[in-house]
């Protein structure tokens, strides 16, 4: 199925309704797709799973998809959240793709002392969040939260939840991923700092936040992009759902 | 010594050397981060470590630098090879920056039934090379070999390598894991095939080869970019130089 169309809409979606489509979506399907009368559409809403559909009505600016049968029930992507000081907007826009089909459950842009970059827009971030999640077949989108300052974050970090951080002498893979697998089942959150790093103090205050878990990513010093994916990765790997 | 400006350059590197600059470096160097005379860079060559300099001379279209110490000696990065499809030129970029920073030796372009991209320019791949390189403190830099077919890629394939490749009906992650720590010291390749798959034939083909790993990574389906970056992510971590 996964050659079939697969459509994120905000419809609710149940056996035998009619969707009426007409936003950017249009242009999709007919000129991109080149969909037609009879076309196969699979469609998902975060809500209701997977959902097998049918264009029974296509015009320039309006397509109608009948609503055939159930094809997924709803599943949710395992609870990490990704925590990222904004960098430059191509690798914004890159981290919340690449976190989006590496299936966090949300993301939070928080502010730190050296960073020099705004969040990209709301808009385009959740354009982004749509189309990966889209294309790598999960059924749920991840969140996205408006910056906050990061000393806000930390003085609200749920004790419930495990802090994994980067840090040159954090401990090295080998030891973290036996520790992370002890923790399978726990919630977990990603810090990612911008660029330049944290500072001092921001350092002290991630450390000394309970459930905080300081990992080395090797010798070599990674983009904050490239961090972010490492270490989801890592989590994904050992005690996620892959 | 982080925040020091950092080069590649293609000169030999010895204690009082000097070395004339006039490539587009220079504008680099002087407009970009402000160089002075006096202004301290970092060189490395692949070859010979890393060495301090000194601008001691800097015009418009010429910067000469005095070499003073070194201050590390030379590394290589462990011997982890990355085969990958064409995919469209912005992600095959992305793979190339990412791969250098996450350290592999060299990188293998592969044509396969489904590559539907032709290989970016080569030049413009050693830019990206350099870049991250200077800019992941890695001492070497990876090679990029020209496109081959993966047939004969595969029928060439060293008796002594593990070739790990993605799989949905790989083993998961959780029993790889262990599996890749026992071949720790071992030499990997890691293939990625086009955002298509590979063709039956190909899949037959690589299974086959003596030595090969398939890996499922989840639920979700993965851009070619990202499940490079991830696999990468965990051979280093687990039997990499992390």
């Amino acid at each position: 199925m996964s050659h079939v169309l697969r459509l994120f809409v905000e419809n609710a979606l149940q056996a035998g309704g009619q969707i009426v489509l007409s936003d950017n979506s249009v242009h999709y399907i007919s000129k991109v797709m080149r969909g037609r009368i009879g076309t196969i559409i699979r469609l998902f809403n975060g809500k209701d799973g997977e959902w097998q559909s049918k264009i029974v009505q296509i015009e320039r600016r309006q397509v109608v998809l009948q609503i055939e049968e159930n094809l997924r029930p709803q599943t949710i992507c395992p609870d990490i959240e990704l925590a990222f000081a904004p960098v430059k907007r191509a690798r914004q826009e890159f981290i919340v793709e690449k976190a989006t089909e590496l299936g966090v459950r949300n993301m939070q842009i928080v502010n730190t002392k050296f960073s020099n970059q705004k969040p990209a827009r709301s808009e385009r971030l959740q354009t982004i969040i749509i189309e990966a999640a889209e294309q790598t077949e999960r059924m749920d989108l991840p969140s996205i939260a408006e910056i906050i300052d990061l000393k806000d974050w930390l003085s609200n970090f749920p004790a419930n939840r495990v802090l994994i951080f980067c840090d040159e002498s954090g401990t090295e893979t080998t030891q973290v991923l036996p520790t992370l697998q002890k923790q399978s089942g726990s919630k977990f959150s990603v810090l990612i700092g911008p660029e330049g790093g944290f500072c001092e103090q921001e350092r002290e205050l991630v450390a000394q936040t309970p459930g905080a878990l300081a990992v080395s990513l090797g010798p070599r010093i990674l983009r904050s992009d490239t961090a972010a994916l490492a270490v989801l990765t890592l989590v994904q790997a050992v005690c996620g759902d892959w």
